[in-house]
């Protein structure tokens, strides 16, 4: 089985992938240079499954992702969650001290995580956006002054140097990646169900469909409101339940919530991280 | 009176505070570098006033503006919004043909809003995040083949050349800008109210803290969640309701809300922008 990833090697979600292949045997890894053209490979059957980050604890959604599942046509499907911690490194090729710092190279969610501490140490740096931060640690190669932000299996995978570690704003920092595949996970008894929806725009309509979950007593673990990218101040929201969408209640709920909202689409239901 | 905002001269920011400053007299605006400095001259009395972008209809937040007003200590309050339409152009110093260019510079918020613009013209262009549009505009100067992403205004204040026009993902795009100050606004009549809160982690709390609005039938005009920081899968709910945090009604809805939530900020009450 093939399995696509953001590459190159080294990334937070190669880490995310093996840790979600520990003891699956044939699988093949496959990076992939961005977001999109990960998220991609499976609507173009390049591989069967793929690992996508979606939310950090810090930052909050990758938009990209996140816009891409919801507005996607061709059936893509969650089958499962990893999360992992993440700690970010200040990676250089050679020694450098930090007021000879001129440049900072990582993708923009890394940046993000790290604003405060890129603010303070480093304010009058430039700042570039990578499309991966193992990509960011490959850019530092033989350039004096500029600094990566990134894991440190990166720096030991491009023989880089760590100068400093754990950079991110909030020490406790968590990714959350979806397993994406052409169909979700079969019902196991520990599931989470991923759907988007957008309600009609009159007061109470969020509150109405949410009655739905409440009056079932079914947990929501993740709310979100995207913008419906057509009107200022109207949203799409993508809410995380708890259950399969098999499963009678959830089945229930789903029908449901038909009735109360202008648009839903069920993104898949998976089993839980432990 | 003294407004901040975020500069230098051209940046869309700046068209804000020239649309909410339009008839008022003895205004001066101060330029600040990036949008903490643009918030931070509120709490450190260097202006009495600050506009700041918070909202964009196609990339959503402005995160660093949200998280900044969320756990904000020195008591800024919002007192406006401005809305303005925002139309991206692709500028540059020398004339250059596309398959030269192989640099972007813009705000973090421009690149995502013209994402499929970027990646379908310019798959392999070096992208470099700058505080600020105009910043972009700025960094051209004599450099072939590096573009900027900003606003035409900025293009003609510096003296650049358009290349392209209308680059955004969605064409009808448009960004809310708040007012910030130490006092919120004056009842109109025509108010709103933005608050921010947290909920118990127990399954339908959040449906019983928007409960308290739906039963008032007060109008929620934007609901977004941003995360706690602390924990995975643990939120801040910004909500912005119609009315005036002295109207009686929106008066007895603040407080049941402080009973069904364990964090309740209100962030100010303002005239809704025509």
């Amino acid at each position: 089985m093939k399995i696509g990833y953001l590459g190159p090697k080294g990334t937070f979600s190669e880490e995310a992938v093996i840790k979600y292949t520990q003891g699956v045997e044939n699988c093949e890894v496959v990076e992939f240079n961005t977001i999109p053209e990960v998220i991609n490979c499976i609507s173009n059957s390049l591989c069967e499954e793929a690992v996508i980050p979606i939310e950090n604890s810090i930052e909050g959604s990758v938009n990209i992702a996140v816009d891409m599942l919801i507005n996607d046509a061709n059936g893509i499907m969650i089958k499962g969650e990893v999360i992992i911690p993440i700690s970010h490194c200040l990676i250089s090729d050679a020694p450098v001290e930090f007021k000879d710092v001129h440049c900072i190279l990582s993708h923009q969610q890394a940046i993000a995580q790290c604003r405060e501490y890129i603010s303070k140490k480093f304010p009058n740096a430039e700042i570039k956006a990578t499309d991966s931060t193992a990509q960011a640690v490959l850019g530092v190669k033989s350039k004096p002054g500029v600094v990566a932000i990134g894991p440190e299996r990166a720096a030991v995978i491009y023989g880089m140097r760590i100068i400093d570690r754990d950079i991110q704003d909030v020490k406790e920092n968590y990714t959350r990646f979806l397993v994406l595949s052409q169909k979700d996970g079969v019902v196991t008894g520990k599931d989470k169900t991923s759907i988007v929806f957008s309600v009609p725009n009159v007061p109470g309509s969020l509150y109405n469909a949410l009655g739905v979950l409440a009056n079932k007593k079914i947990n929501m673990t993740k709310i979100e409101s995207r913008p419906s990218r057509k009107k200022l101040g109207e949203y799409v929201f993508w809410v995380d339940i708890e259950g399969h969408r098999e499963d009678e209640i959830v089945k229930s709920v789903l029908e449901e919530l038909k009735g109360r909202t202008d648009f839903l689409k069920v993104l898949g239901s998976y089993p839980k991280f432990k």
